[in-house]
Order: structure tokens, then sequence, then C-alpha cells
């Protein structure tokens, strides 16, 4: 839970501060500019003056020791209340067992649903505690967490709680999703509209009278739940009020991306098999392509086209997945790494995509950028330029974190 | 340095330990076998017993919290000392240089090379004592070095000299590489032949003379050092008393690891290219294959054939080939991820080629199992299973490390 807004703070001696650019980033070509020998003013949680050369005296002053400064990130999709891991699944995947055998085993996603409906709320709550502490000491000050592997009212409501728990005890800014519709349970297993009519759609409607997400999210794929189940699941999202988000043409090219844009959703996520004119609508509806190049990285996918969808207008978000499956990987800096190893985003591109595009797509419009006016969210890296986030794959480069002019985390 | 031997301790609590077993390894399939509720008893710095249950009563007791214990890491193959980082040409890249560009622009190999002859010895040993800090903190206790971009008399001594220094201030066994032969110098850029006869044979006598490697390595490429040179360094290296190291077929197969058996050389290193015929040369001989994905995954390269070679018999070792350029990995458990995640290696013959084969392909045979008679070199995990440092790409496990009994690492 973000502070409301915390202490005046003056940072001075950093040796760069590098953020994007706000106009720059609306019209999905970002610009990051860099001020040498900088201080940060921060009053009352938000940013008031950003310069270089002499600060102003503040009360309450931070020496950056000449590290850099960018704005602290944005992790908008992951996974990150679960019970129990699933290396067991990884390891006789690697001896050769394939994805049947994993299911005949009980693994797959539906072997999370079992464990995650046996935890009670505070075991949950407390996992995801110990996973927020983890994203912090990477620099994420804004998180969105999903449920979606309790695939029952009950266990739905109960992740949902957990997350509301955990965010309430950490100093991560947590956004929560309602995911009912991630999987099909095994009571419903040849019925998904039968699970979407009688559990996720009237679900929606409790979970935004006891304000427990601000969005709802559906997983659209064949097998899983197709375009005409989508589109029910995210109306009824709108109709109570909510935000949409879309797991779109991850695996085929089912047309999730332009449901997106005839929905205007926020966000649609993962996008590996987007068809291009598909995703020309999303530019022009403005929903943000969030991508997560994580999964590909861990299942051997092919990854996203971002240098396509950055190159024709798309504004380009980045997040983990993380999950005990598909994507174990809880660091949003290996991520920065990834986007530009594997899918030829510039480091420019990166700090945009982790940083306010990732906050906008969340609603956050009030940070991700350091300038005037904006969240006082700081991270200081030790490093000569941010750049070395994603040159240094596994490097562990952040110092310090600031949330609102308060710092939450400080390296030793 | 590693202490000779130092403290008596138990360790105790031990929720499971796991180790790779002595004899399976050397027929090059390695087994790991897992004690679960375990304890471990260490006498003048040498494990003399690993048993299940209750514990015996020793003087210094550490208790392991129920975590996962591992022989401690060994890195075979970095380039850790060097002076100025490659993030400029990293930026390039992506941003569409192609090689001849970064040339131009005074990047690649040489510009290292410049930086670290303009660097003060000291210079170049601090910067090497922190990353060996770096490692240390995801569990390394053995690492090996190599010079190699000083590429004159003075440089490469200095390089050496601040490999020796920062080696005496780590709680790391540091093990010396003279990698003259590493590139060819501007002064010599059409006459390899000529700096190999001028400087770097001559240097290897030096070198030897003043304790100042272990190894000699030398890097066969086309355009860089052939077959016959590189026959010629790695036999000079063997007539002043050094083991023997082979950078070889990392772009193209020229037959380095023939080389490599011929010479019954300690490890041949990369090995992206290399022939069946040479690979199983390689094996009959005894040469531990050290298989570097970080390196491919940077580049895009297509991986080495791990699965092949363990599959045939070779013993495989793995390394981060830390280096500014090529690979700024210095995270030992990314290498774990990527070996099983791209080279379908087992978390069982991954935690052998991190551990006893690394080991043993740096002639330290004392270390890398958990057994008696072995060092007693720990480290304890935050995790339910080994496997974890594989499964969980980015993730920060290393709880403490214990090196002969003493701990020289917490987390915080």
């Amino acid at each position: 839970m973000l502070q409301a807004y915390s202490a005046d703070l003056l940072i001075h001696n950093i040796g760069a501060l590098s953020t994007p650019v706000a106009d720059e980033t609306e019209c999905g070509v970002p610009q990051v500019e860099t001020v040498n020998d900088a201080y940060l003013v921060i009053v009352d949680g938000v940013i008031t003056e950003v310069g270089s050369g002499s600060p102003p005296a503040v009360g309450n002053a931070l020496d950056a020791g000449g590290r850099v400064a960018v704005p602290a990130f944005c992790d908008p999709h992951t996974h990150a209340v679960f019970a129990g891991w699933r290396c067991e699944e990884f390891i006789s995947r690697l001896q050769g067992a394939g994805y049947k055998d994993i299911l005949a085993a009980g693994g797959g996603i539906l072997s999370t649903v079992r464990s995650t409906r046996a935890a009670a709320q505070k075991e949950l709550a407390a996992g995801l505690q110990g996973r927020l502490d983890e994203m912090l000491s990477r620099g994420v000050l804004t998180c969105e967490v999903k449920s979606g592997y309790g695939l029952d009212v009950e266990s739905e409501l109960k992740m949902l709680r957990a997350i509301r728990s955990a965010g309430e005890q950490s100093d991560i800014d947590v956004v929560s999703t309602f995911l009912g519709a991630h999987a099909v349970p095994d009571e419903y297993q040849d019925d998904p509209a039968g699970y979407i009519d009688d559990v996720v759609i009237p679900l929606i409607d409790d979970v935004a009278d006891l304000d427990l997400a601000e969005y709802v999210d559906v997983f659209c794929e064949p097998g899983v739940f197709d375009l005409q189940l989508a589109d029910r699941v995210l109306r009824a999202g709108r109709r109570a009020g909510l935000g949409l988000r879309i797991h779109a043409d991850e695996m085929e090219a089912l047309g999730g991306a332009g449901l997106a844009a005839k929905l205007q959703c926020d966000s649609a996520e993962h996008l590996l098999s987007a068809r291009d004119d598909d995703l020309l609508r999303m530019r022009d509806a403005k929903v943000t392509a969030v991508l997560l190049p994580g999964t590909a990285f861990v299942l051997g996918e092919p990854y996203a086209r971002a240098r396509w969808m950055i190159d024709h207008g798309l504004t380009v978000a980045l997040g983990t997945d993380f999950n005990p499956g598909s994507c174990p990987i809880i660091d949003i800096s290996l991520i920065m790494s990834l986007a530009c190893l594997k899918m030829q985003m510039t480091p420019d591109e990166v700090l945009a995509a982790v940083t306010i595009n990732a906050a906008r797509s969340l609603g956050r419009d009030d940070r991700g950028i350091l300038a005037s006016g904006f969240r006082g969210d700081v991270v200081l890296l030790d490093a000569e330029h941010f750049a070395h986030l994603m040159y240094r794959p596994g490097a562990s480069l952040v110092h310090s974190v600031i949330s609102g002019g308060r710092q939450v985390y400080c390296r030793k």
C-alpha cells in the first residue's frame, strides 16, 4: 500500500538522473532525458523540482553518492499470489516428460489451483508478502497481482483478500485484478460457458461490491475461453466499473488483440501471435501492449514482436508474468535484459516500458516520470548509466528505493 | 584466497543436503544424492561426517533453519579483471550499429585493452575485488580469472598481479590464468605469429617464474590465433609447468577441441561449433568441456550441444565467461538456468557442472562434493529444492556461504 504522501526530501549528488519524457511517450516513441550532476526535490511526496548543480536547502537530504536515479519500476502483470511451487514439473520436463505426462502426474496450472484452494488466506498473504519484498529490492513500487488459481467463488475471494492484506503490509502499491477466467476448473471440464455463467460473472459483481479488485482479466485462447466468452466477461467487468485487461493471442492468433481494441481495454497482454491488423487497431484504440518476454524465454516460444509494435506506434509496457509455472522470474531487470537482447528494444524504450507505460496501463498516471508534479518514486542504481540494468543480466544494481520521498529500501 | 583450513563446525537442521556423487561424475553421467533432515560436520576445514537425524555434539554449531545445502560453486571461466564497461557498445548495437560501426567507434575488445592498459594495478584489483564480492554472494568460492586485456608485457603482468592481490583479499579461491593470447594487439595487427613470438612465449616463462598463474589459455579462432599458434602457446605453457586451457571452436569449427584432446588440456571452453569427432577425442583424453551459455544468450548464438556431449560421455562444466563485452553476466545461477532451459541439461547435471566438474577442471579435486574428505565449502539456499536455482532465473536464493567451516557470507 502506497502511503498517501510522505516526507519532504532532497536527493542530491545524483550522478545522472534518467527519465522518460512525458509527451514523447504518448505517441509510442519513448525518449529518455538525462540530467547530469542532478538533484531532485520532493515535497508532500510529489516532485517539485529537478535540477542540476547546487541544490536548494531542504530539511531532509539524501546523498545519492553519484549514483544513477530512475523512476521506480512498475510490474503490470503478475500471478504472484499462489501456494506451491512447481519445481517438480520443471525437472520432469527437462527429463523429457511431455505435456500429457505432466498432466497425468497431476501437474500444470490445475495443480496450482489444488494447492491454492487448500491454502489458508493468511498463508497466501504471507507468501505474497515475501515476494513483494523481493520485488521491492529490485526497485518495483507498483505491481499488479491477479487472482485466478481459485476458480471457485470462495477461493477466488480468498485470493483477492490475500492480495489486499499483503498489499496493506507492503510499501508496494498493489493493484488487484480479478482473473476468475484464468482456466476452466475440473468441475466444468467441458463447459467453459457454464463456468463463466455460474461462477465468473456473478463473482465480478461481488468483487466490485467488495472493492476487491480494480481490473478484470480473461485468458482468451482456443480451448480455454473463446472470443465470445472473453467478450462477455469483459463487458460484465465494465458494467461493474472495473478496468479491463486481457490475456490475448499468446499461443494462437484467435483475435484477442482485436477484441481489446473493440472494447478499448486498458491493456492486452502476451500478444506473441497477434495479427498485424489487430495490433494496429489496438494502437488506434490506445490499448497498451503488455509484453512478457520472460514467459517466451522460459517456454522457448518465439518472442512478441516488440520492434514491429513500437515502430508502428503502439505503446509497449513490460511485465514479469511471474507465476509458478510458465515464468518463475520475479526480477524485473532480467525482463529488461530480455527485452533488449531478444526483442531488440532499446534501453530508452525499455525504461519507458517498465515505468510510465506500465503505470499508465494500471491507471497510475501520477508516476513513472521524474519531473515536477509526479510522485517522488525513485530508484538509485549502483551503475554509471541506467542501461546497465539491461546490459548486465542478473546483476543486482538497485541500491535504494524511495517512495513518495520516503526511503523504503536500502541495500545492506 | 582460501584460508588453509579453518574452524570446526556442525551444520545442523539442513532440510535437504544435495550433492553430486563422486564416482558417478567421473564417467560423465552425474548423479545427485539427497539426504533429508541432514547434518554435516567439518573438522579442520574438512568434512568428516554427513548424516541424518540427531547430530553429534560439536563446539561450533550453525542452524541451517531447514534450508537446502549444496557444495559451494566454482566458476571455471571468467575475464573478471578489466577497466571500463562497454555499455555504450551494447546500446549502439541495439540501435542498429553493426560490427564495423562499433570498431570504427573504437569499440570491441581492443577498447577494453586500451582502458585496461591505462588503469593502475590498484584500480584493476579494486574492480576485481568488488566483482569477487558479488560472486561470493551468489555462492561462488572458487573462481578462475584470466588476463588478456593487456596484450603487452607490462600490462599482462599488471593484470596478473591485480588478480593475485584481489585474490589475497577475498574469501574466494582465485585461480589465475595467463591469456596473453586473447587477441592480436594493434601493434601486431597483421602479425599474430610475431606477437606470439615476441610477447606471449617469453611472458609464459616470466609468469611461471613469478608464480603469477596456474594456467595458460589461448583464443583459437580463424583470424585470431590458428591451430599452429595455439599449439605453440600451449606447449610453451606445458614446458613452463602451467596447466592448459583453450578457447576452442566458439565461432568456427577450426579444430581447437581436437587440439585440446591431442595435448590433453585440462579444459576446452565454448565449443559451440566443435565437431563430433573432436569432442569424442576430448572425451577419450579426459578433457573437460567448459560450456558458457551466457555468451550464446547475450550474442544470440546457437548454444553448445551440452546434451549430445553428456550423452556421449564427456565431462561438462559450466562457467559465466563474465566479461564487459560478450557476456556481462556475473551470476552463476543465471548460467544454471540457461543450461537447463536452453541446453536441456538436467538440474543434477548442472549441479555437478558448477561444483565437482568445474573444480576438477581447475585442479581443485578437494572440493565440489559434500562427503567425508572434501573441503567444507557449503552454500545454504532459501529454497525447498536445489533445482530452484535453475527453475527460478534471477532469484537470489543464496542465504549463507561457508568456506572450510567458516561462514564468509550471510544475507543481511
